[in-house]
């Protein structure tokens, strides 16, 4: 594997049309009123669609119901999650890779989608999750202090943590804490920075010549936790899978370091493409947490809770309540029933309340009412959890240390777990 | 300071017509046989030439006569020299920062220019030396496993020590190994790449778009450690002022230092540049390390110093014994008398040999024999040196560690020191 020499494609990924919708880590927008296409989206990235064959797979392999992400089509997209099933069906584990870049002191719910997911997947593998908390990113696009920036990653690490991850599978960090603490970081950045021209990362990323070289850099950081060999305190030399669950906006990084693993020796990482979590005010762009109207923060108080979405979530209603009854809801639209899909655990029920607002049975301030009972409580279990994390806490996630991982998983215990 | 807004200048550097030298940290070359002209050089550097002001000066401050390498103009430029000789003079230290990319498993004389250097400056001075071994650099630069390009800085710092430096007051690093070990040097990387363009560094050091990125994040990576803030096991939070030696193809990396420094807090770092050493075949090139008979090598026999020079030392005579009685030497093109400039530390007879190879008294092969005379004993003393050096002592000098720094030099003790 490590002599093959790969070319990165680059042909398809930023020569896009004036109609296609832009899909960056730092700018998603389209003009489609029902948000991004992402089956367009797939094809142009050159990623599959997770279909009902992959779930069947799935359930069969773990023995778990696939996430209602996974049955409502809100991780939507992959690559490779045929081999990482095949090694895991082998009694071969791997591990998951996600990470945030911190950019304001409190989360909004659409983060929260990776993490609540990479929980479930957790959970359902056994297997330990890194997660990176690139602040040396922020502190480039967002020309922040460096001290300030870590400050966003300890914040946002509390969030993440209040999810209910726990330490002894969790390796949480800063990259400009962490880089500097982990030779093997700075020496796998090296690797693929050896091996990425400025001229990919251009046609990747976009980049231009004005661009600080942070940011030209910057790609090999996040690339890099995604080969086992960043990690030696928790794989110490195995070369371990890797699957990561991300929005699909950040395809472009491991999209580049498929290309860059064989050559250094590593397997390709895998991943599990989200959707974006929808603005209050419609599918058109991307949650902003710099808007604080256009988002639930996990901070918010109940009544903030009820007042944004009365006030400002996108109707998929008709005009007056007669035409309403009438003529239905649209529900592709409706930001409440979107929402819903991502926070409603109950199949049924968000079925019922599809089926009711289609129909016109179902009002919009129903739906909003369904919503905001569904989010209140989730925010303030939020609020609760965090309030028990301390600092030090906090801190015994983000130290390098072994996980407890093990190469093989026994194939009986393994049985006898997932079933 | 910090305010301060400045572009750098790329308008000198890169923009060279074909009649001038080409200068650059991986590429030294010019048509003239007495080789590169560096009168024109520090015009277009825009640096300052060392003069009789400057070394009456430092004689006085320091109380001790210049070294012969600033007597001989071997070092012949520099940047705000006099700013460090104030400092000084007001019971301010420094810190001197100088480093090698390391190439091969032996050092060669041209290497040890600025080490012998910086050893007398220390003694002068009573300062830390801190001392960068780029095998990063080397891993992208000549394609080199990053294991293979850490031994190489091990094998080439114990070349280095053998020169006689202390551990008390002297740093080495690998920066593979050190970056991933101290958060602060990655913190400052950051820093810097956030300051410059891609742009910038195509203008400096003549990047393309098909380089690695790694290439062109480098220039950070070497200019971090020319602010104390790297250190902050040395220098706590003082900000102190840096001093570099070096040969004058490295300034590119320090100019744009220079420019970023004061943006982020710090004083300019000051620089003593050196001209090139001189290969055994002519003034045309730098020595190199990847041909054997162009340079003297640390681990060469004294037989071998003896048939390297015979054989190959580039001569100024004339082409018959009566044609040189007759006509004289030319010592500005003869290696022997060029090199003897930098190893033959007596003044007096050094002029000696050049008034008696320019009158034609002292043939070519006299003067090889007195080099050879100084040569053979040097390289055996740092032979036996080297082999006193175990792994455990290099292991010292490469620890990150306080170095006993303190910021104010009581008065009282530097002229009772230094008289």
């Amino acid at each position: 594997m490590t002599t093959e020499k790969v070319e990165i494609d680059t042909s398809t990924l930023n020569g896009k049309t004036d109609e296609e919708d832009i899909v960056t880590p730092w700018d998603v927008a389209t003009k489609n009123e029902t948000g991004i296409d992402y089956d367009k989206l797939i094809k142009r990235f050159g990623s599959s669609k997770i279909d009902g064959e992959l779930l069947t797979r799935f359930e069969k392999i773990t023995g778990q119901k696939p996430h209602h992400f996974l049955r409502r089509g809100i991780f939507f997209s992959h690559r490779d999650m045929n081999t990482i099933l095949n090694f895991y069906e082998k009694g071969k584990p791997f591990y998951l890779y996600t990470g945030r870049g911190p950019s304001s002191d409190s989360l909004h719910l659409g983060h929260l989608v990776p993490f609540i997911f990479c929980k479930w997947l957790q959970e359902v593998f056994h297997v330990p999750l890194i997660i990176q908390l690139s602040d040396d990113e922020k502190a480039i696009w967002k020309n922040l202090k460096i001290e300030d920036a870590i400050k966003l990653s300890y914040n946002n690490a509390k969030d993440i943590i209040a999810l209910g991850f726990k330490p002894e599978n969790t390796f949480i960090f800063s990259n400009l804490e962490h880089v500097g603490n982990n030779p093997a970081f700075y020496q796998n950045i090296i690797r693929i920075q050896k091996s990425v021209t400025f001229n990919q990362v251009k046609g990747i990323f976009g980049f231009g010549d004005s661009d600080p070289i942070g940011k030209i850099s910057f790609p090999a950081v996040q690339a890099a936790p995604a080969i086992s060999g960043t990690f030696p305190f928790i794989f110490k030399d195995a070369k371990v899978h890797c699957l990561i669950p991300c929005a699909i906006d950040q395809d472009p990084y491991f999209r580049m370091m498929r290309d860059v693993a064989p050559r250094i020796g590593y397997p390709k990482p895998a991943l599990l493409h989200s959707i974006f979590f929808p603005a209050l005010q419609g599918s058109k762009t991307k949650m902003s947490s710099s808007d604080d109207k256009t988002a639930i923060f996990m901070t918010d108080t109940a009544k903030q809770i009820k007042n944004k979405i009365n006030k400002h979530a996108f109707s998929g209603g008709q005009a007056t309540i007669e035409e309403h009854r009438q003529l239905g809801g649209n529900c592709d639209i409706d930001i409440s029933y979107q929402w819903l899909r991502f926070f409603l655990e109950d199949d049924e029920k968000l079925e019922q309340l599809r089926k009711g607002y289609t129909s016109g049975e179902i009002l919009t301030g129903e739906l909003k009412k369904e919503l905001i009972e569904v989010l209140q409580p989730l925010v303030l279990a939020h609020q609760e959890a965090k309030n028990k994390l301390t600092d030090e806490i906090v801190k015994q996630y983000m130290i390098p240390r072994n996980l407890g991982f093990v190469t093989n998983i026994h194939r009986n215990t393994l049985s006898s777990e997932h079933k």
